[in-house]
């Protein structure tokens, strides 16, 4: 037996559910065979046996697994490993137990707030007040002369310490009431929620819970779906999370996805994004030892359509002129009611939107910046599959979307990727040879957006490819590729795959980058605003940590100004919707930005294809706007 | 066959469900035969064939139906009869269909309304603004300037027309809204109901449905159920039903049910009354060809206990010191949680109690009679199985429960009944006999708490009971009958069945009034009060149209004041129930009330027993209270 096992060089690893497979070499890791397989598990340590997150089940098979503190003996006995930490020592059939499956991947947006840096002091001025709060509770218990009903007594209690002129309790909660109260001898904690302009009683619990609140700030990309995990005592930020969108399965554009749900029912499209949000929010309280009952609210921050599929909302009228929205600001409903799986009673917040294409991601945009409140004028770019642009200042602001497709979210690019782990962040190209910067400085695994940007100034830069984005096939580095010209990033030998840019890529960046131009340069003209009038420009987007803007300044995704008055904050969206779950008064501010910003439609401007098409071409056709980037790389009109 | 049918004189019919049977004569009436059988049938008109509300489905055998227009000729070929109209030619088996069921009874309280005479004032203030009402919108469909979304178009139109700073739509409304909008070229009917300080879209509809907008105000009492339905644009009565409570199967006292409740859980308690109020709900609406679902609200008015019931709130602090609620002002709900089948986002509307045994029908009867508003000292008492007595003005107000059973309810005495049609609601008894009036002049069926009073006040005065109710053995009509003396009112010929008022009856009726007039006492007694500081006593309760109020003073049942004080209001709570269903200020004020009164608990005062036992006698055993009694009888001291 020994000897038959030892004569087979390779074994076959079987994934479960789904029965992929992969053959591997002896001593391979599961993690490993499950990357041959095409099985993706979550791993934020890359592989060290640190982080614990890349658990399997061994169901048959020879599997030798190193010790390890992540498991405890049950999980042990009933055959746990970490596929990081297994090695492979015969054929072996192992499931991906539901908490490792779903392409969780790394932790990415933990640092978003680092970009509320001094700019956005808007942020800070908000008091710590969060939408859903827990109060414990000492009562007095009745006399005959204090004769007050359980829920009259209660509410007096709660108003003491609260300002809630209209209380409302479930009738669940109601039922539940005498004997909790009298079962905890009258000390209980109140879970109160701002809902509308009352207060709802969520839930009493028995004794001192108040130290025990939490909720899940959620920015609900049509491409990525971004989660943090909040101490709503401390305000403190405990995890984050994030993943591609589930529904690109139906399609990269929304426009596609709505099609979708008109044609077939919403009810899936629903489900994709709720279960998105439940993978994010129950994989964070897992890793916290979080009780998912102690999750009492969700504030997701989504573009308009996305909030549609989340609360089945019907998005057909989205995309007809005059492309109107069934809700633009829904009301907070039971988070169960859409099957988002936190406490029963918790509830689901969403950010209002502004417009049918100006959604909550760019309400929580306005309120994270203080754009609405800023002296001078402001522009706001959020970089994502639709380029949403605001422009304005305390007097006034106005807001538009520009399809710009997802490739700076890295996908609709050959190599493209998220900005997690091992994703290609930084890129400087020398007519000598290529530099880059991975995410966690792990192998490259892709590009992603800032990488891409780097990667097209620095091919223009270095003379790669001309103002049209066309590649000289002649070039070092340049080579053929499936009947296509690409540019090699990075070499399969340097690599675990190799890491190219192709000529298409190229075009698909280019095309992204003039919806955004154009896009700000309309809204510029129709205010009748210079780019040179602008104080602020606030560039926000699912980058990762990093963007170079001279780079973007080069690319001609922004308007040519000062570098000092340019801005990158991360994920506003993000930001915005965690200061909302965080305080009241933030949120109450949320819905007056948000019937406040005049939305203009970008489709019904006379001028926007030449707009666009003028900006397709590095950094412009009319160099005049880009003065710096003419200068500096002694560009000669016309293209 | 013809020949053994007509050879044999009784036939047998098999009422379903539940298979009762009865033997009965040639060309006798199905109604004759389900009276026989035990089982009941509704019957307003007495067998007239009128109210065409005795159906039956004929399922097997001979029975011969005279023509009726109440029937259709679908149901005519289903096999339906009206019982009244259908006379048995053999046996037969025959279905009592569900809208027959459950012992409906007679119309008794639609002239409740009269009984708010010239005294009521207070409730012709209310403006009418119902808590539910419906409002036709027509919308202007959007434009690229003016695109809102659905929802918030929706909501900038019932603004211009009514002020909602707080309105709110649950998923589902907002969910079918696209379409809904557009399919009615944005005319639409919107159905607001007032919750809270909010107001909820409660439903919308296409086109124009304003007009139809239904109601049902019902005073929830421990014996009776009444209901009154209203158009709530109209502000109009259209129809009235009442039942007994048929919780009543676990006790005649409440104290009974929350012990049932305590054993064995509250849900056949809540199903019992719950069933009770659909029973009379639906009966109403079909008869008034209304759709059920035009059906929004229903407000109930109903001591503490029956709301706990209702609401499925456990009710076991009610029966233990100190005597408190699981909740007082219960928040509005869906009606269908409950159970309670009307539109099925119909909401159900609590009117708020005062204390532990002063419950929201108490609030109702303030809140109609206006007592919290006079200028003088004025006293309420309602009496039902529960008697309550307030005490107060515009300066204060205070409530006390006495337990008074329900022997005016026509319940606990031989020959009680509802005041509904047959009753015998006025007697008067002369040394040479008794003359009496029925309820409708129909046959004598039994004896209602008016009847009860002028029996007794009757029996008194001609001497055949003494001061300790004590029938006489030896006077004309008195006679022994299961080894209990009885006085029989009238006689077997002259009625259906003999119509007594036994020794016992009287008993009951003594303690009854006595537990209502010791709370009346105490509480005058302890806000230092003399029954002539009184300048009004309202007198509420199911007694029917009429109550003798010389009868109720040589009873001993009120205050012997001067007769022009004393005014008999009926049923208050239901007069209160109407207002504030139709004027949410009337509902505020409602609140106000219940949070106002101070509540009095009877039971600890140490000096009740003592008040009690002076209380049962003929008025009372303290003869200088009753003034007028002992010079108009000539009585001599002591008992």
């Amino acid at each position: 037996m020994e000897a038959q096992l030892s004569g087979k060089r390779e074994y076959r690893v079987t994934f479960l559910p789904g029965g992929k497979e992969a053959r591997v070499a002896a001593r391979a890791t599961l993690l490993a065979a499950a990357a041959a397989a095409g099985v993706e598990l979550p791993s934020v340590c890359g592989g060290e046996g640190i982080c614990g997150r890349c658990r399997l089940i061994v169901r048959q098979g020879q599997v030798e697994a190193a010790p390890t503190l992540h498991l405890s003996r049950e999980e042990i006995k009933r055959g746990y490993v970490l596929a990081c930490q297994a090695v492979v020592r015969g054929d072996a059939v192992v499931e991906v137990p539901p908490e490792s499956r779903a392409g969780r991947e790394a932790v990415v947006d933990l640092d978003a707030r680092e970009f509320l840096a001094p700019e956005a002091e808007a942020g800070e001025k908000f008091p710590r007040e969060p939408l859903v709060e827990k109060l414990f509770l000492s009562l007095p218990p009745p006399t005959l002369e204090d004769n007050l009903g359980d829920q009259e007594r209660l509410f007096r209690e709660i108003r003491r310490f609260r300002p809630a002129p209209i209380l409302q309790a479930g009738l669940k909660v109601l039922q539940s009431l005498p004997a909790l109260l009298r079962d905890s001898r009258w000390r209980v904690t109140a879970t109160l929620a701002q809902r509308g302009g009352t207060v709802e009683l969520l839930q009493v619990e028995p004794g001192d819970r108040a130290g025990t609140t939490y909720g899940a700030a959620i920015d609900v990309g049509t491409s990525t779906v971004v989660a943090h995990l909040i101490d709503l005592n401390s305000g403190e930020t405990l995890d984050a999370e994030a993943k591609y969108n589930s529904q690109r399965a139906y399609g990269e554009e929304v426009t596609r996805r709505i099609i979708a749900a008109e044609r077939q029912g919403p009810t899936r499209l629903q489900a994709l994004v709720v279960e998105d949000i439940n993978d994010l929010v129950s994989l964070m309280v897992d890793r916290q030892g979080i009780k998912l009952s102690d999750v009492v609210a969700v504030l997701c921050a989504g573009n308009t359509a996305m909030v549609h599929f989340l609360l089945r909302l019907p998005p057909g009228a989205l995309r007809r002129h005059p492309y109107v929205a069934a809700a633009l600001a829904p009301p907070p409903v039971r988070a169960a009611e859409v099957g988002i799986r936190i406490n029963p009673r918790g509830l689901l917040y969403l950010l209002p939107g502004i417009g049918g294409w100006v959604g909550g991601d760019i309400t929580a945009g306005i309120l994270a910046t203080g754009l609405h409140k800023c002296e001078g004028l402001a522009l706001l770019i959020d970089i994502g599959t639709n380029g949403e642009i605001v422009l304005g200042s305390k007097d006034w602001v106005v807001a538009c979307s520009a399809s710009a497709g997802p490739a700076f979210e890295g996908a609709g690019v050959t190599c493209g990727m998220r900005a997690s782990r091992g994703a290609i962040a930084q890129v400087e190209i020398h007519p000598t040879g290529v530099r880059y910067r991975t995410v966690g400085d792990a192998p490259p695994q892709g590009l992603c957006g800032s990488g891409l940007i780097d990667a097209i100034a620095g091919l223009f830069r270095a003379g790669y490819i001309d103002r049209a984005g066309r590649l000289r096939p002649d070039a070092k580095l340049v080579r053929e590729r499936a009947g296509e010209l690409a540019f090699v990033l990075v070499p399969a030998g340097e690599a675990p795959r190799e890491i190219v840019i192709t000529q298409r890529d190229i075009e698909n960046a280019l095309r992204a980058k003039a919806a955004i131009y154009a896009g700000v340069s309309i809204l510029l003209r129709e205010m009748g605003v210079r780019p040179r009038d602008l104080s602020r420009i606030y560039l926000a987007g699912a980058f990762g940590s990093h963007l170079d803007l001279r780079n973007a300044v080069t690319l001609g995704l922004i308007p040519d100004v000062p570098l000092e008055r340019v801005h990158f904050l991360g994920n506003t969206a993000l930001a915005g919707a965690k200061l909302a779950l965080l305080s009241r008064t933030a949120w109450e501010e949320a819905q007056r930005i948000a019937a406040g910003v005049t939305y203009y439609d970008l489709i019904s401007c006379p001028y926007y294809y030449d707009e666009f098409m003028a900006a397709k071409f590095l950094p412009h056709t009319d160099l005049a706007r880009f003065p710096t980037v003419r200068g500096a790389l002694r560009l000669g009109e016309p293209v």
